[in-house]
C-alpha cells in the first residue's frame, strides 16, 4: 500500500510489525557489506592467467623490453587496445600506471597549478576556481576538487546524463568554472547512460567556456554492461573531432573492473598536444609506468573482441547480484512511496532516493543490525546530500545470498524511516 | 706522461697522433651509449621467474586478496621485506607503485604544499624554499626541486658524503633551507658510501635547522655492492631514533635495479606520524598501489639472505663492464694530470672530473665519433657544472666489448681536450 494512503492507526500498526523484523534482524548478528564497488572473487578468477601470461617473453611487439626503463606513453599496443575502448587513436592515448584515479588528480593538479598551456594558463592564477559537479556522482571526484581547493557546483543529473540546460547556462556565464565532471556510461551511482545528444552538448561545451575548461570524462565503465543490449555510448571523440574540442576533453579508462582492481592498467585519452605537455609533468615524477603489466594485459585482453567476450563473463557473475535487488526493491518497495531508485544495466550501482531527510537514519538503522551501506551523503560534494535522500547500493562483492539479505534488512530500514517519518515520530 | 710535464712541441706531435686515431674512429661509425644507469638485458632475466611465479595464489599471508581494491601502506610481508632494507619497521615503511622517484615527489610536493603537519606548516607559506644539494648528484632529484620552485644549493660531495662542516653551518644560519638530498651508499655518480659520522650527523640535521625540515635519503643502492666486502652503510634509523629525529627523514628504495626497472615496487619509510599525514595525501590520487605485483616479488626475493644472493648475480654481471671502465681509465689516463675518477664498489657510476671547462668539449667529442655520454652539467642543479668538468659514465647496460670501446673512445676525447686546452687552442 502507499504510504499516503495508509492510516495513522495502520501505520502505528505496521510500524510495530516492522520493528519486531527489525529485532529479529538484530539478533541474528549479521555483517554484511553493500559499500564499495569491488569485483567478488570470482570475478578477479576470470583473470588468474594474467600471471604467467608471458611465459618468458617480455619484448613488447616493437622489440621493446618491457622490463627496462622507459617510455612514458605506454606500450604502442597498449595504447591502441585502450584507446580502441576509449575511442581515442593511439597517439591520443596514454598507457599509466594501475590507477585512473591517479592519472585524474594529475591532470587536474597540472591543469591547476602548472597550466595545460603553460604558466599563464594555470588556473590558480585566476581566482576561485570551480567545478560542475553532476549529482548524484563518484566521491573520489568530488575528494579531489576539495583537496584541491576547487570550489564543487553541483548540477542535476537526469537520466540522459547532466542537465545540459543548467549546465550551458552556468558555462556561459561564470568564466571561473573550469571543468565538468562525467561517468558517462553507466554512471557512478544512477547507472544512466548520457545520451547521444547530451554527449554531443558536453564535446561542445570548451567553445562555450570563456578560458580553459576541461571535460574530465571518467569512463570507468566503457565496456562494463550486463545485458548485450545495453544502451551504448555515443563517441564523444567524434564530435570533438567536428567541433575542435579535444584540447578540452580528457578521457579516463582503467582495467580495475576488467581484470584486478588496482592491479590493472589505467590510461587517459586527449589530444595529441595535451598529451604532450602532460607527460613534461609526469616526466618530473616517474621514468615510466609499469610496462611489463601493460604487456600482460595485452597479451590477456587481445583485441576488441577478446574483451567483449571476457565482460560477458563478469556480466554473468554480476546480473543476478543486480536482478536480486531490484527484484527485492520492487517487492518490498515497489508502489509504496517510499522511495525511488534505478534499474541500471550495466556498472556497479543501484541508486536509491529515499523520502527527504532519511538516507542518514536509513544508513544508520542497516548498519545497527549489521548491513553495512555507502555513508549517506557520499554521493554529494563534501558528503553532504541537501535532501539527505540519495543512497548508493553496490552489489558486486557479496555473495548472491549476502546481498539478497542485505537488501532485504535495507528495504525494511527504508520503511522504518519512512512510517516514523510519516507518523511525525 | 703528465700533461704538466710535456713540451709544447710534445704536445703538438701528441695531438696530432690523437687526431689520427680520432678520424679512423669517426670513419669506424660507432653507436655507443654510455648515458644512463640501465640494467642489462642479462641481468633483467635474472629475475624473468616473477611473471608466474604466483601460481594462482593471490592471496597474501594475512588472507588479502591481493586482485582487489585497497591498502594503500602495501601488503604486510612487503613491508617487513623492504623495511629490513631501509632499516625500518613494517609499520614506519610503505610500499607503493613501481616508482621511487614517483614516492619522492609526492613527498616533496605534499610538503611543500600541504604541509606534513597540516597547512600551516607548509614549506610554500614561508617564502623562498631551499633545498641543499651535494654536487655531484642525481639529476632528476634536482628536476624535482626545479620543477616545483625550489632553490637548490649546491654542496661539496666529499669520499665520506656531503662536507658536513658546510651543511651544517647553512642548515643552522639559514632557516629557509628545508632539507637535503641524499644518496648515502654508492652516490650517483661517485659511488661514494657516506661515512659512519656523516649519517650520524645527518640524522642530527633535523635538530640544527629551525622549522620543518627533512632529509630525502635516496637509497637507491642499498643492496647494490659490487664485491663481497663493499663498505656498508651506517643505519640512519638508529641515529634518527637516537636522536628522535624520525619525523625529520624519509627514506626511499626501489627494485628497479633489483627485478625490472621500472616494474619493480618502490618503497618510502619514515616516522608513523609522517607516513599516516603521507597516507590521507595520497588517498586522494589512489585507492591503493599494485599488490599483486608486490606479492610476486615477496615471493621472489623472500627475505634478505635471498635478496643478497641475488645480487650477487648482479654484481657478477656488473663487475666486468665496472673493472673494463677503471683498467682503461688507469692505462689510458693515469698519471697524465688529464683528470680524476672514482673507483666504486658498488652502484651504477663512475664519476670523472675532467680538467676545469672542459667537460661539455669532452661530451661533444665523444658524441660527433657515436659515443653518447650523459651530458657535461647533468650531475648540477640545473644541469650547470660551474667548472664544466664532471663526467658521469654508466657502464652497466652496453655489452662488455661495447663498454671498452666507449671508454677507449672517451679517454681518447679526453686527451684531445685537454692538450688542446694546454695548448692555448
Amino acid at each position: 500500500m502507499h504510504i499516503d494512503q495508509a492510516t495513522e492507526a495502520g501505520l502505528r500498526e505496521q510500524l510495530a510489525t516492522l520493528y519486531d523484523q527489525y529485532d529479529q534482524l538484530a539478533a541474528r548478528g549479521l555483517s554484511l557489506d553493500l559499500t564499495r564497488g569491488k569485483p567478488s572473487a570470482a570475478q578477479l578468477a576470470l583473470s588468474d592467467s594474467l600471471d604467467g601470461i608471458l611465459d618468458g617473453n617480455y619484448r613488447a611487439a616493437d622489440g621493446t623490453d618491457t622490463r627496462n626503463y622507459g617510455g612514458l606513453d605506454g606500450l604502442p599496443e597498449a595504447r591502441a587496445l585502450f584507446g580502441g575502448v576509449l575511442g581515442t587513436t593511439p597517439e591520443e592515448t596514454l598507457v599509466g600506471g594501475s590507477s585512473s584515479l591517479t592519472l585524474m588528480y594529475q591532470v587536474m593538479d597540472f591543469a591547476l597549478r602548472e597550466g595545460l598551456r603553460g604558466a599563464d594558463s594555470a588556473w590558480s592564477n585566476a581566482g576561485q576556481v570551480k567545478f560542475l559537479c553532476p549529482v548524484p556522482g563518484y566521491d573520489r571526484h568530488f575528494s579531489i576538487c576539495e583537496y584541491l581547493g576547487i570550489e564543487m557546483l553541483p548540477v542535476r543529473l537526469l537520466e540522459t546524463g547532466p542537465d545540459m540546460d543548467q549546465v550551458e547556462s552556468l558555462v556561459a556565464a561564470d568564466p571561473d568554472i573550469k571543468g565538468i565532471w562525467c561517468v558517462p556510461r553507466f554512471s557512478n551511482p544512477s547507472g544512466c547512460v548520457y545520451s547521444e545528444n547530451t554527449v554531443e552538448r558536453i564535446a561542445r561545451l570548451p567553445r562555450l567556456a570563456s578560458g580553459q575548461f576541461i571535460v574530465m570524462w571518467d569512463n570507468a565503465y566503457a565496456v562494463h554492461q550486463l545485458y548485450a543490449d545495453a544502451e551504448p555510448l555515443a563517441c564523444i571523440s567524434e564530435y570533438a573531432r567536428q567541433f575542435d574540442t579535444m584540447d578540452g576533453i580528457f578521457q579516463f579508462g582503467s582495467t580495475s573492473k576488467v581484470t584486478f582492481a588496482g592491479a590493472g592498467v589505467a590510461f587517459v585519452g586527449s589530444s595529441e598536444r595535451n598529451l604532450s605537455t602532460f607527460k613534461a609533468h609526469l616526466a618530473f615524477q616517474t621514468i615510466g609506468p609499469d610496462k611489463v603489466n601493460q604487456l600482460r594485459h595485452v597479451r590477456f585482453l587481445q583485441d576488441a573482441d577478446t574483451l567483449a567476450a571476457h565482460m560477458e563473463q563478469h556480466a554473468a557473475l554480476l546480473r543476478p547480484r543486480f536482478e536480486a535487488v531490484l527484484e527485492t526493491l520492487e517487492r518490498e518497495l515497489g508502489g509504496t512511496g517510499m522511495g525511488t531508485w534505478t534499474r541500471p544495466r550495466g556498472g556497479y550501482f543501484v541508486s536509491f532516493d529515499a523520502l527527504p531527510g532519511l538516507a542518514s537514519e536509513i544508513v544508520d538503522l542497516a548498519a545497527a543490525v549489521g548491513v553495512k551501506l555507502t555513508p549517506a551523503g557520499a554521493t554529494f560534494p563534501c558528503g553532504r546530500d541537501p535532501e539527505d535522500r540519495n543512497i548508493r547500493l553496490s552489489p558486486s562483492f557479496p555473495s548472491l545470498e549476502d546481498v539478497q539479505a542485505s537488501v532485504e534488512v535495507f528495504a525494511l530500514c527504508v520503511k522504518i524511516a519512512s512510517v516514523k517519518q510519516k507518523l511525525g515520530r
